[in-house]
Order: C-alpha cells, then structure tokens, then sequence
C-alpha cells in the first residue's frame, strides 16, 4: 500500500461502493484507508457529494499528528476539511495496527439497531460467517465525554469495549454506536466495505427474526467456530483460495 | 430568488426530485417555493402527471390574497389549478417568514407514523444533525374546523403546534399531520425536498427501531445539541463551508 | 369503448403495468376489460410470462356464457385458455354494471393482509382518497363451495360482503379474499391498475402503522368524507377536471 | 439432459438468475443442476464473484464418488473448487432421484425465519399453489454432527425430516435450515430457482402477516389440496399445458 496513488483511487472507489451498495444517502458515510509507512489516513472530506466528488478531494491526514497534510504524493484539493469522524477514525487506527480501513454509514437497519441500543446477537450462519460472535454496541457517552472531544470519545468508547471483553477488531469486524449508527473496518479499505455491507444486512436480517421471534437463540459455540473457520483461518475451506 | 424563471425551475426540479428521491407515487406529493419580494410563491398544479409536468405548468399565487396570478413573469399554462393544498402551503408561509420552500407527500413511513397519529421521537443522531427535537405531529381537526375550510385549518393546527411549543420551524423543519401524512419546509424549495427525504428516513427507522425495542430511548439533551450543533449555527463544524 | 383493437391494446398495457408497478412477480395476475355492448370480456391467457405475452394473446370471453370466443373483430392466439381466475372476473361484471376493469394481483403485502384474514381499516387521508370506508375482506370459503365451483364461488363471496352492507362497488374499488389475495376493479381497467397500486400501498401502510400503534383508529367519519369527496363525486376539487 | 455444453449453459443461467431475482448478494448462493445419465452435477466454483462467473467456471462433480470431474465434456476452468456446499447437494441428489437441480442462498427473508428456527405455515393460496403443505424447517445439529461433516449433516438432516413426515419432495421443493438460511429444488435447475424465489416470497409474506395476526391461521385442507391441485397433478387447470 506504498503507492499514494493507488490508495487515493481505492478509497475514492470504496466511499463510491458505499453508495452503490445502498449504505448511503445524501452525505450520510464516510471511507478511509491507511498508508501504514507513510503514516497517513486518506479520508472522505465533510460534507461533499457523493455525485461530485473527486480522487483528489480525498484529504490526508497524519496519523501521528491529525493534522491535514497537503504536500508531495498528498497534495490534493486546496483548502478541503476532513469528514468530522476523522479524529474517530484515527483514534482506531492508532489502536489496531491490523485495520487497513474503515468505513462509517448511516445505513438504515444498523442505524435502527444502534438507535434501539442494542448491538446484533449471532442469530445465524450468515452472521457467523463474517463475525466471530455478537456485533457489540458501545455504551451512550457522558455529557462531559461529548464536550471534551465527541469523535475522539467515540473512538475511545468502541476502544474501551473491545479492550473490556478481549476481542480481537479483525474477527469482529465492526460495531454499532448506541443512539448513532455503524463502524466497519477491516485489514483494507475495501474489506471495511464489504463489512459494512455484511453488516446491514445482519441488521436487516436480525429485525426480521426477532419480529417472529422474539426469542431467537444465538447459534451454538460450535457453530459459530464451524462457520466462522470455514471462511477465516488456517482450517478455511471458502474460496479459491483457501488452505 | 428575485428571478421569476430561475424560481420556475427550481420548483420545477423540486417536485420531480420527490418522485426521484422515492417519497411520492401518483400524484401524492407537491413542493412550492416563494418569491417574498414580489409576494408570489410558484406550487404544482392539481392532480397532473408528473412525467408530463412542465415548468410552465407550476401555477403562481399571490401570498396575500390566496388568487392565482397568471400576468407577467409569472404567466403559466393557461387555466391550470393550483395544487388542492395550496391553502396550507399560503398558511405557512405567511406565518413563518424564513420558509422559502414547502413540501407535501404521502411518503410511505412518513405516512405510515402519521396514521398511528404519532410523532417520531428523536431516537438518534441522525435525527438531532436535522430536527433540533421530536418530529412534531399536529392534533386532529374538529368536524366544525374540516367544514369550514380543510387545507386552511390543516395550516392553522400546525401553526398552532409549533406556536403552543415555542418551536422554530427552521430547527424542526418539518411535521406530521395526524391521520395524513407529512409537510416538510425549510429556507428555500431545496432544502423543503432534502428534509422531506431526511423526514422519511427518520420515519423509517422510527419503525424498526421501535420493532425490536418499543422503549427506545430520545438521545439526551446534549447529544442533541452536539449533533445539531455540528451542523447548523455558531459552531458549525461540518462541511466546508462551516465556520 | 366499442372498437375492439382498442379494448385490446388498453388491457394488453394495463397487464403490462402490473408488472412495472410492482404488483405482479412471476405469473401472478391478471387485468381484463370489458365490452358492454359486445357482451366480451378480455384477460390475461394463464400461466403465460408477461415477457412473452402480446396483445394478441388476450383471451375474448362471452360475459353471458363465460366460454371462449375467437371470431370476427375478438379473434386472438389460436387456442390459448383464459385466466384461471375467469370464472371471478365474470361474476362481478355480471353483478356490477359500472365496472369496466378488474385486477387481481399477489401484490406482497395486499396478500400478507388477506393471509391474516383482515380488511383494511380506513386510518388515513390517503385511504380515504379512495375507498369511502374501510378495504373489506371476504369470509373464507367452504369446502362444499371449493368443491362446487372455486372460481365462481370466489366471485359470489365477493358479491355477498357488498351486497350484505350495501357498499358500492365504485366506492370501494378493491376486496381481498381471505387467505388468498387482493381484487381491485374500476370504470376502465386503467383505473382497476390505478386501484391494484393504492390498495398495496393501502396494505403497506397498515402493516406499518399498526406496528407502532396496534390501536391506532380509523379516520372520523367527516374526514373520510372530507378526503372522498375532494376526488369523487359532484363537490370534487382535486385534480384539473374537478368542477 | 443428455447435452454437456446445454446443461452447463442452464446451470450458468440460473446461477446469475439468483442475483437478478434478487436472492443472492456477495457471493451468498449457489445453483447446481445433475446429468443423471452421466452420474455427474455441475456447480458453482467457491467464493467467486457473480459479475466474473463464466459457463466454464462450474465445477463438475461425480454424484457416486463426489470428486472433481475434469475431463471429456466435463473440462472447465483448471483448479477452481465446487461451492463449499457441494456435499449438501450430493446427498439431496442421491436421495430424491427426481430432483433435477438444487438452489441455497441467504436470501434475506427465508434466512430470517430460518434464524428464528421456525418453518413457513400454509398462510394462504399463493403458498399452497407451489407447497402442498407447510414449508418444513430442519432441527439443529449436534456439536458431533458438525464436526464429523457438517456439510453432509445438513443434507441429512433435510433427508432425515423430509423421511420421518413422509414428505415428497418434489410437493415440498425446499426447506429452511435451522439457523442458517433456505435450500430449493425441483424436477430441474430452472424450478429449483423459481422455488427459491416463490420461497423468499412466501417468507417475506409470512413475516408481514404474523406481524398484524401473530395467530392466523394455516389454510384449510380442501383449499391446500384445490390451490395446489390448480398447478401440479391430473386435474390441473393452470396454464397452457394442463390437461
């Protein structure tokens, strides 16, 4: 992922995908990617059109500093600001070294959950195929927590649940943010993406089942592993390309 | 908005974005947008088509006293009538001096949560970045008030909501009428079209949220003001024309 | 409506617009019109793909005998059987003067309702513009009445819910059949299309509606009345025909 | 069936048809259909994108021995592997010899109601003109089953509760899997995704009943037997070919 160019043409298409695979109306998401050596995030920037937008509008910003920078293989158009999630975006990606990418929606069922506070139980192979267990849902924030810093705090609130209950942000691929809507990521920005994807339609999937019952099991343990190391591992059986 | 074509156009563009943004079927919808320098505003004929509506067809009515005007720079088809709603379109506006932009439909949750004579609470973020507060839905009209004159009273019981609450229409930008569906406004024709869309969506996830948690939760006060806060007033942070 | 080519091309259409306006998957439909003074309905051939069908295959059907006819002006695909649902057509034109089209549909959520054995309450404006009272539903068949005639007796199910509380026809333009799915009938077989697509928008909103209200009520009588004679009847102002 | 190069060909098609009937995103399904002569099925490879599949792509697979065919008129694109399902399609193969093609996908209703571990009741005619009774859902595997073969477990336990009701198949063309998502078959490949799609159907319909009638009722037997009587049988009466 050394080559600036092609990581701005990837997350320029990724934030595309977000609304060719109905995650986005109006300006309601955000993708970015990261250059790990370079030490830059690329970002949507705030507020833009999805019609109008532009490889070159992407704005990068420095991990280290949050600082928008704008020189050399970074250059791109003057003067535009970062989506406001970028500290929240940061914030993950200073703490999970594996996340290549991250994606945050307003898509319409995971937001839905995330409004009823609620995060997604592993209902189904679908669901375990994709996360090695429940998506989680993070804990409301404090006024005091909103006025110090509000996307710093909801990267240190998702942070804090998956540090609290040890689980690993590459087989839990994305969370919902109580009274707000999803975050996905994953090892690259197009992974992110495809998470993002999965996870609308677990939540789609999940509002359905408990509308018939309201007493929907979680799968069994063993299934869950069955399913998830089909697909992810060193037992994957999925794919052309697995072991 | 001082030029009469250019409002024809926009109003023109409007009512079609309703049919393109998937909030109107049939004829169920209509926008108008206002000229206060000239006391005009422009709104949808009754009942027509529209894949046949032309911008030539909008008829313009005079806000002061409710007759089409069909001279000058606003000379239209001849003989069209103006949409049936039109005297709630005049109410607000002669109330509320901000609206540059009205918009009626019967949006399918919108709708839906209008005929369940609800509100739709502000259960989320995406809910307090647009309505500063509940989405407010009027009482219902008397036999006495619907006989003597309907569209007008369907104004007056929305007047009469926001003026009781002390709210602004500008940070609720938008309301249900008990047992009939949605109008939503706003500071010009489109941004009456972009609430109206953002209307739907709330009303949509409203219901599922509510499908798996009946006891959902508003977002509180601070939450609300952060996120409206981040999008309009003072201390604007998002997009790229904030301050 | 005396010029068969006519009648032809207009049913073949409103066949074909089941199909765009979502009502119809697969095979699931039909659209007939009727010739009054020829005594000859036309419809849908069964089973045959809306991709494939032209307007010569429509089948011509004696309104008094209910048998085939394929001669002179009513001539069609040589040996294609009509609708299996025929016999239904048949019976409410031969009841009800005034109806010039029928539909039936397995439109999703017109057919969800009827499989739960419920009419659909009048609880908005939008229902109101239509039907002048609730979408009523048949009683089931019995075993007797299937064995006897299954189509006939669909029809005469029908017939007897609108003749036992005196409904018009033209007034409440659709029924669904119990366990089993939606009619919706007219003055033409545009207007029967025109039906089809509110009732199932009608369904949808119910469906909706009582999910968040299971109490929600039915509009007073003086809106229902209000909303139904805006569109219909000698005081009707909507629309640019209205007198 | 006897032609190679056809049944590659349908297999093909009714693969890509999963995803224009809208069953299948990603790369959530599969379609194989049997040459019974030559012993052999032909699937879709594993994991591969819908938008890159070509006819060479399937994999063929031998019905007795369940390897990898790759020769004479078999030969298809080297290396790819048959789905990670195939050992759930050899068994229905081999135990229902009138079964002629095979469908699984996570399509999103019928994916629901099998994550809430509930079958679809005959709610209403449409259901019973395609299942002559209700659709059945399997009961969960054991930790041991999975692990000693969980994709051969779950053909069994379709075969097994399909055996202990004495159901037919071929009256019965698919089945839910507990906590995991829908299978579909029929006398060919082509019925196998038309049941699939009446399927998904039928769920999404049985979802939006029992959510305004959590008790209604399943068909009566004499309107089961006539409805499905109408489609499939000596005396059906649907369509052009029915005697």
């Amino acid at each position: 992922m050394s080559d600036p160019k092609s990581l701005r043409d990837r997350v320029f298409r990724a934030n595309l995908d977000l609304v060719a695979n109905g995650l986005v109306m109006l300006t309601w998401g955000n993708a970015s990617g990261v250059d790990r050596q370079a030490g830059i995030l690329l970002i949507k920037p705030s507020g833009v059109d999805y019609e109008r937008l532009r490889p070159e509008d992407l704005v990068a910003v420095s991990l280290t500093t949050g600082v928008v920078v704008d020189s050399g293989p970074w250059v791109g158009t003057p003067g535009l600001r970062p989506s406001s999630d970028t500290a929240t975006h940061l914030a993950l990606y200073r703490t999970w070294p594996g996340v290549g990418g991250i994606v945050h929606t307003h898509s319409e069922y995971a937001t839905s959950v995330a409004q009823a506070c609620s995060g997604i139980p592993a209902l189904g192979t679908t669901h375990a195929d994709y996360w090695h267990g429940d998506v989680p849902c993070t804990r409301p924030l404090s006024a005091a927590e909103i006025d110090a810093g509000y996307e710093e705090a909801t990267g240190a609130v998702i942070i804090e649940r998956f540090a609290a209950e040890g689980l690993d942000p590459l087989s839990r691929p994305g969370t919902l943010i109580a009274q707000h809507g999803p975050f996905a990521w994953g090892a690259s920005v197009e992974k992110a993406v495809y998470h993002a994807t999965v996870l609308e339609r677990l939540a789609r999937m999940f509002v359905h089942t408990v509308s018939i019952n309201p007493l929907a099991a979680r799968v069994p343990q063993h299934l869950l592993d069955k399913h998830y190391g089909r697909k992810h591992g060193p037992k994957a059986s999925y794919g052309q390309d697995a072991g």
